[in-house]
C-alpha cells in the first residue's frame, strides 16, 4: 500500500530544489548505509511507502526489511536496513520518516483500541476523518492496528443522516430512495438518535444502525431490543478510557474518529553508519 | 494559502464516486445553508482552504467569513456561514472540516508555545516534520499560531549535520564547501553537540548554530559565550512543560517538531439549518 | 456528471494543435450560433458533459438546454442551443458529439432492457465491462436509461469467484475471510454455477448469489428454492431477445455487459445557423 | 502503441480502492498463471496496451505473446500467456480485457471493410468520431484492421467545410487563406456537395475533395470528370452492405465513422490455470 | 495562444513557496496598478499568455491591452495596463515578462527574415528546434513575426531523411512506404543532398524537396530544373546576412532553426505606478 | 539534474502522435547506434537530461558518456555514444538535442563570464530571468559554467525593492517586517540606487545590497565605504565587454540576466552510424 501522488507532493515540497547542503558536500558517487530504528514501542505501518520513497529517490538504493507492517516493535529494534548513494538517501530520509511515523502512529493507537474490543467481539472501525490525501493509507494503517474500515467515501456506501431524512420527508422515504438508487450489494445504514428511531429504522428496512451519541444505557437497550435485527454501530465520543463500557453493551461495531484525526507520530529514527 | 493538488486528492478520495446517499435523496435544485462552528477554544487556520474546497465543489456556493485565520475563537463561535446547492455542500463538508481541524490544531498548539516564548524574545520555529503534502499549509498554520518557519525544504537553506562533516573531512571544510555552493543570500547553519564544537563552528564561519539535544545548562553556557556571534537555535525534545526553562537561557530560536508531526485536531462542526 | 480528465484528453487529442482550418478563416471575434439535433429516437445522456466541454473551450459560449438527460427524444428534436465565439464552438463540436453519442447510445439500449424488465420487478444492472476511463460516465448513462449499477470497481464491494474459493480452500472459508475484511456495510456476493453450490453459499452466509451462465430452468429452480434467502442475480449471455424469459423466472437482478461494452452511437448532429 | 494517461484512469477507476475480495483471500506471495483466449474469430489489436497494463500492475508479471496485433485469430486460440503474483493479475484482468476487446473490435470490423475495398484499390479511412481519449489507440486499431487514417485532429490537416466557405466569402477565398496559413506539407481538402462544386474546388486549388453524402451516381460522375486531378474521398452513410457499390465508382478513399464510433467488443477471456 | 502546463511549471518554480518579501510587507487588501512597456523596438508576441498568467495569479487582476500580437512596437510604448491586488501582481511579474520577452524575441527576429523574403515570394519556416515545452508557443510567435510553420512534430507530416532511405533500401521504397502509411492529406517531403537525388525524388513521387546544405548555385540549378514539379525547401545555415542570396534562387521555402533555438529576449519592463 | 514534467511536455509535443516517417520505414526490431558530437567549442551541460530522455523513449537504449557536464569540449569531440531500437532513438533525437544545446549554451556563456570574474574573486550569479519551466535546469547549467545561483524564486529569500519600501513607509520598516517574517536562515537583501541609500540600508540591518544600475564609479565608492559591512551585489546591464571594469571595483557579486534569458544554442549533432 503506497500512494504515488502523495509521495510526489512530499518529495517535491522537501527536495524539489535539491538538497543544497548534501550536494555541496557529497558527490553522486558517495555511498552510505544505515537503518531505521524504533525509539519507542509501536505497531509498524508504512514499510511499503518507505520502499517506494527510496525507489523514487534512486533505483540504486537497496533495502532489507527486518520487520513487517502490523507487527509490534520494541524500542531499539531495527525495522529496515538501507544502502545506496548518499544524496538520494538523504533526500528520502525525512519523507520516509514522515510517512512511517504517521502511519505507525495510527496503527499503534488502533492496536490499543482493538486489544480492548476484541475479547468482546466488537469491531472498531475508522471514519472519514482522515487527513486530506491520506484516506487509503490511513485506512491501511487502521487495518495494521487490528481495527476495521468503515466506508471509503461518500460514493461506495449509504449512510442516511438527519438532513437526508428531513429532505426525503420521512425515514421510510429516505430508506426507500436509497435502496432504489444504491447497488444491490449495499446495506443501508441509518443514523438514529434514540431507541424509538432505531425501531422505526429497522421496521423500514435499515440493515445497519448508527447509534449516534447515545449513552451506554440507551445503547444497551438498543442491543437488547434489536441485536441480530440489524448491525448496531456506536459512534460519538468513545475514548480508550470509555471504550470497554461501550463494548460491554454487546454492540457490533464502534467507530472512532480519533484513530485517524489526531495522530501522535510514532518515534522512528534513520541512522547512518559512520 | 491553499493547495489545489491536495484538495484534488481529498475530494477525489472522498467523493470521486459521488455521494450515493445524497444523490438518492436531494435533487440538483435543492439548496441549503448553515455554518461552521467551533466546539472548543482554538486559534483558527485554514479559512482560505475551506473557501477553495467549497468553490471546487460548486461555483454556486457562497460563503461569508465571520472570523479570520490566526484569530482566537471561543466555543460556540460561528466561523463562517455558507449557502448554496445541497449536494455540493454535503460533498464539501468532510474535506473542509478535515483541513480546518488539522490546520487549526497546528495554530492552536503553536499559540501556546508562542505565548510562553514571546516574553523572552525567543522565536519558536517549525521543522521539516510535516505530514507529506502539507508542508506549505502546515507552515502557514504555524505562522497563524504566532510561531515562525525554519527552512521550507532541503533546497532553500543550508544545515550541516554530522554526516556532512564526516564526509567533508572537517567542520571547516564542510562550511567552506557550502559557502561556495549556496546562494550568497544563505546563512550557514551547523548542528553542534557541545560547546567546544559550537566555538569551532563559529570560528569557521557558521552564521547559525543548531544546539542539538543539549541540556539547559550547556545551552546557557553557549549563550554566555556566543550570543550575538551567531544565531543560536535549540533543538530536541522541547515540550510545553520544559519550554520556559529553555527560553530563560537566552537562546534566539527553538525548533519544535511536535508543532506539526503530532497534531490534535481542533473540534469544528458544520451545522446545516433545518 | 462530467469527467475533467477525460475531457482534457479528448480536447488535447482533437485540438491540441489548434484548428488549422478554422484559424485560417475565422477571427477570434467571429460569433456563431446553432443547435444539437437528434437524428433518430433515443434516450438522452451526457448534457452535463456537453456543457462542460463548451465551457472548457470558451467561457464566452452560452448554452440553453431544451431537453434533459434520461428523457426520450424524437428524431429532429433540438436538444440544446448554443451561441458564442466560432472557433471555440468548432473546437468543441466533435468532442461534445463523441461524448453525447456514446452516452446516449448507452442510455437508449438500457431503456429497452429496462422497459422489458420493470413489469417483472427485475433490476437490470451494468458490469465492469466499461470502456477504460468511462466507468463513472457509463454508469451514469446506465441510470439515465432506467437500469441500475453493480459495484463501481474491485474495491467497493465483494464478489467471490471460483479462483477465490479455490485459494481459500472452501466456499465457507472464502466467505468468512471476506466478511472479516470487508466493511460492515458490504453484502457478500458469491458466483455460483449450480443449485447445489447456491445452497451451500447461502448456508455459508452469502447475501447475494451471482447465478453464472445457468439455464432458465436452473435459475427457476434457484428462485423457487432460495428467493428471499438471498438476492439472486443472473449473469451471462442475456440479450434483448432472451431477457423476458429470464425475467419470468422471478430473479431479482440481471447483469448485462452489453449495456456498456458494445455501444452503438446515438445519432446526434450539431447544426450551425447560416 | 499504448496510452499511459488512459491506463491510469482505467486502473484508478477499477482498482483505486484495491480489490476487496482478492485482498481478503490471497496473500501478496500467491502466484498464478493463465492465458487470454479468443472466444470468436477476430483481428487482434491491443497487445501492447495489455502488456503495459500488466506491467503497471506489477513488474513481477511476465507475459508471453502467442499472436501479434493485426493477425487473424480463430475461436479458442490463445493470444498470450501470463504468470505472476495473483492479486495484481486479478487487478489487471478487467482493464486488459476492456482495452483489447474494444481495440480488437475495431480491427475486426475494419478488416471486413478493407477486404472488400482492397481489390478495388480503394483506401478505407477512419474519422474523428472516436471515443474521447481513444483517438491514438483507435487509429492504431484501424491500421491493424487494414484500413488507413484520416487526419489526427483539427490541428494537423486542413478540411474546409461549408461554414468555412460561408465565412471566407467564397470557396476560392477559403482555400487561399488555408494555403497561406497551413504548413507547406499540407494538402488542402474541401468538402463538396455536388459535381459543380467539385469542379470549382479543383479549379481553386483543392488537392483532395470530400464528396459529402453524394449518391453513387454522382460520385461516379465526379470520378469520370476529376480522377487524378484531385484525391477523391467519399463520406457519408457507407456501410458494409453498400461499400462495394461505392468502391466500384473508382474513388480513391472512403471514410467511415462506424469503424470507431459504434464498436462491438471482440469476445476475449482471461483464464486462470487451476 | 497560451499553454497552461507551462504556465503552471513557471508559477510553481518562481512562486511555489509564495513571495517572502511581498507577503512580509503587503497585505492581501493592497492594490496596485501599472503597465508593461517596451524598452526597444520589437514585434510583440505573447499577450494572451500574459493575460492567462495574470488570471492564474488572481481573478481580481484586470488588464487592458494597448497593442496586439504581431504588431510593431516602438521603445517606450505601453503594451498593456494592469491593476489589481499587489501580491498576485508581483507574483505574476517575472513569469509574464519571461514569456513575453522570449516570444516577442522570436517574433522580432522572424519579422526581419520575413521582410527580406516576402518581396521574393519566399516563405520562411521554422523547424523542430524549439525549446522543450515551447513548441506551440514558439510556432505561434513565428507566425506573429510573419513567418510560417513547418510540421508540428514527428507525427503529423512525413520527412524522409538519409537513414530512412538506407533502411528502406532505396529512395523509391522509402517514399512508397510513407505514401502507404501516411494519411492521404500528407505531402511527402524528402531530404536531398544534390541535384541528381532531387531528380530521383521527384521521379519517385516526392511532393516537397528539402535541399539540405546545398550551395546557392546548386539550389539555383534545382530551381531551374524542378520549379513547379515539387515544392522546393532550402535548409541549412541560412542567416540574415545570407538570406537574400538564397531568396534570389527562386526557391519556395527556407527553413531556419535560428528563429527559435537561439532567441534574444526582447526588452520589456513592468512598471508599477507609485 | 533532469526535469520529468518538462521532458514529458517535450516528448508529447514532438512525438505525441508518433513518428509517421520512421514508423512507415523501420520495424520495432530495427536497431541503430551512433553518437552525439560537438560542432563547436562549448562547456557541456545536460547529459543527465539526455540520459533521461533516452530512457523515457525506451528502456532498451543504452548510452555511454564520454564527457561530463561542466567539461570543456572541442569541436568534433564525441560526447556520448548510444545504441538501441531505431524508432525510439529517432523520437528521442530532437528532444535530447534541444535540451543539451540550450543548457550547454548557458554553460558556455557562463564559463566566459566566470573566467573573467574569478581572478578578481567576484562571484557571477544568475537571475530569475529564466525561461518558464527551465528554472532548475538553467540554474544547474549556470553552475556547470562556473557561475553561481541567486535565489530560486520569490519564496526562498528576501529581496526588498523600491515598491516594498514605499509600501512599508520606510526602508527601516521594510527590513524589519522582512526580518520578522523570514526564516532565521535568510539574509536580507535590499536594492539600493545610490550610496546614500546603501548606507541607510546597512544601518537598518541589510545583509546584502543590490547596487542597481549604478555606474562603475558609484560602485567603487560603495565598495570603499561598505566592503565587509554587507555583501555587495551589482546588477544591471553588465556585459562580457564591461564585466572586467565592474570586477575591478571589488564588489562581491555580479548578477547577469543574460546568462539565461538570451541563450545561444550550442551546436551539437546526433550522428547515426551507417
Amino acid at each position: 500500500m503506497f500512494d504515488d501522488p502523495l509521495i510526489d507532493l512530499a518529495l517535491r515540497e522537501d527536495a524539489g530544489l535539491g538538497d543544497l547542503t548534501s550536494e555541496a558536500i557529497f558527490s553522486m558517487a558517495d555511498d552510505s548505509q544505515g537503518r531505521i530504528v524504533a525509539k519507542e514501542p509501536m505497531v509498524l505501518a508504512g514499510l511499503e511507502v518507505a520502499l517506494r520513497v527510496f525507489e523514487r529517490c534512486s533505483s540504486d538504493i537497496s533495502v532489507e526489511c527486518l520487520a513487517g507492517d502490523a507487527q509490534k516493535i520494541i524500542p531499539g529494534e531495527t525495522v529496515l536496513r538501507f544502502s545506496g548513494p548518499t544524496i538520494p538517501l538523504l533526500i528520502a530520509e525525512r519523507t520516509v520518516l514522515n510517512f512511517m511515523q504517521n502511519l505507525s502512529g495510527i496503527a499503534t493507537i488502533c492496536r490499543q483500541y482493538a486489544d480492548i474490543a476484541i475479547p468482546y467481539g466488537v469491531r472498531i472501525v475508522d471514519t472519514r476523518k482522515t487527513l486530506p490525501g491520506f484516506r487509503s493509507l490511513a485506512k491501511y494503517a487502521v487495518r495494521c492496528g487490528g481495527c476495521h474500515n468503515h466506508r471509503s467515501g461518500l460514493g461506495d456506501h449509504v449512510l442516511i443522516k438527519e438532513n437526508h431524512i428531513a429532505a426525503a420527508g420521512s425515514l421510510e422515504a429516505a430508506i426507500e430512495r436509497c435502496q432504489a438508487r444504491a447497488p444491490h450489494l449495499c446495506k443501508i445504514e441509518v443514523e438514529v438518535v434514540d431507541i424509538a428511531m432505531a425501531g422505526k429504522a429497522i421496521a423500514a428496512g435499515a440493515d445497519v444502525l448508527l447509534l449516534d451519541n447515545m449513552s451506554v444505557e440507551e445503547i444497551g437497550d438498543c442491543v437488547t431490543r434489536y441485536k441480530y435485527q440489524a448491525v448496531l454501530e456506536v459512534s460519538g465520543g468513545v475514548t480508550l478510557d470509555t471504550l470497554e463500557s461501550y463494548c460491554r453493551t454487546g454492540v457490533d461495531v464502534i467507530s472512532v474518529g480519533a484513530l485517524t484525526h489526531s495522530v501522535r507520530a510514532a518515534d522512528l529514527s534513520m541512522l547512518f553508519d559512520v
